[in-house]
């Protein structure tokens, strides 16, 4: 056996749907006590998670911009995407890896929960054999945006479905006739299909569309008086349960 | 027309999970800010929520317990229940309404998420008529819980859902065949019979419970490995998803 450095951990920060204010209270305290912040990116773009983190950072903190590759291109489905995107994730674990290693703490920021959709899962699976990780649960979301149209979700014995706007429209039709009360997410360019969907299954009625939810530019509408071909990645639809209640 | 005095608003606080620190900044704010402080409890115990909001709670403030009927004894489904909880809410709207009528802001505190699952919908749905209220969302039970298991729970076109453990048997193995990810909540006397159902839809692999998730006596466990007829509230079980994934 050979003495070795104690290992950094690898800290998964959410940061709640984006009000910088809805961070929780142990998200900021390990956020300030870490000096190497790493986040996903797009391209030169400010992520979404810098704009949350901006008012808390100190200039001696590292900022460590993990890139995606340019991903617009090309359908999710095909097996370039995925590979570029394997590539991508084996890569920044290297990054994160070698600074833990020196000895450092490394607290990747994530939007909403790390563990719900988030792109944390993809580092976390690959590092944490090899060192402690600690995770922080943040707002998701959805909860943001359903706060922010004032809508209770799930009463008594409703059930909640969340869909990815990425499934089939026969597939959505399906779930959305099973479901109580439903989030759809992952929107973007499926948009259409998913609105179309909601109509098919008579869900319409109640559905809320909310874009940029706890955010500036933030927009409530029913989605029956909402149209058009896309929406921005934040955004998302609910459909509000109606159960048991006294 | 008369003038009138400026009323209160009803501000409902999420607290997160459990662990006072995954309460956000927002809440912590306004939750200082608010001098008439109500929360939802049972009996003469200490509730859940007063534990969280302890450790920031000043002498000046004024704790207002809303104490449930007893309960227990009654199937929630029963008439003689639902009435009781009816008047119950009513007689809370009205204790809350006079504190606001009279210009004061009320901060009724929630375990978990406001508006999923929360009692605080049922003075909501009251009172937004004729009061401002503005809802902070909070860290949810089961991402405090999927958190603290370290267990990555929806990937790619994942479903998720949400099943309250008081369906029925066949109405759960149903939603169990037809889900990607699940999380089953309200557990408690429903333990055995939920317990059961996930073996019967072939989903115990996997399976994990959680007792307490970020509270003390906190217990994580695979389903397979705990039995019994019953299970404390704050306990649930996560089935994480499988999704794609590069």
């Amino acid at each position: 056996m050979t003495a070795t450095l104690p290992k950094g951990r690898l800290l998964g920060l959410g940061l709640g749907p984006g009000d910088p204010e809805l961070m929780t209270l142990k998200a900021l305290r390990l956020l300030r006590a870490t000096r190497h912040i790493a986040t996903f990116a797009k391209g030169g773009r400010k992520g979404h998670a810098e704009r949350i983190i901006e008012p808390y950072m100190d200039p001696s903190q590292q900022l460590i911009r993990l890139e995606y590759p340019l991903t617009t291109e090309v359908h999710f489905g095909a097996r370039e995407y995925k590979s570029a995107l394997r590539e991508f994730y084996d890569r920044a674990t290297l990054q994160v890896a070698s600074i833990m290693r020196g000895g450092a703490d490394v607290a990747l920021v994530c939007e909403g929960d790390p563990l719900f959709y988030g792109s944390f899962m993809h580092l976390f699976v690959r590092l944490r054999g090899d060192f402690a990780c600690e995770i922080v649960p943040g707002v998701s979301g959805m909860s943001g945006s359903w706060s922010a149209a004032g809508l209770p979700m799930t009463w008594g014995d409703d059930v909640l479905t969340v869909l990815p706007g990425t499934l089939d429209a026969p597939a959505l039709i399906a779930r959305l006739h099973h479901c109580d009360a439903a989030v759809v997410m992952k929107i973007g360019r499926n948009f259409a299909k998913v609105r179309q969907a909601i109509a098919d299954a008579g869900r319409m009625k109640g559905a809320i569309y909310v874009e940029r939810g706890t955010m500036a530019g933030e927009t409530i509408v029913p989605l029956a008086e909402f149209s058009g071909d896309a929406a921005p990645y934040f955004s998302l639809i609910l459909i509000p349960g109606n159960g048991r209640r006294p």
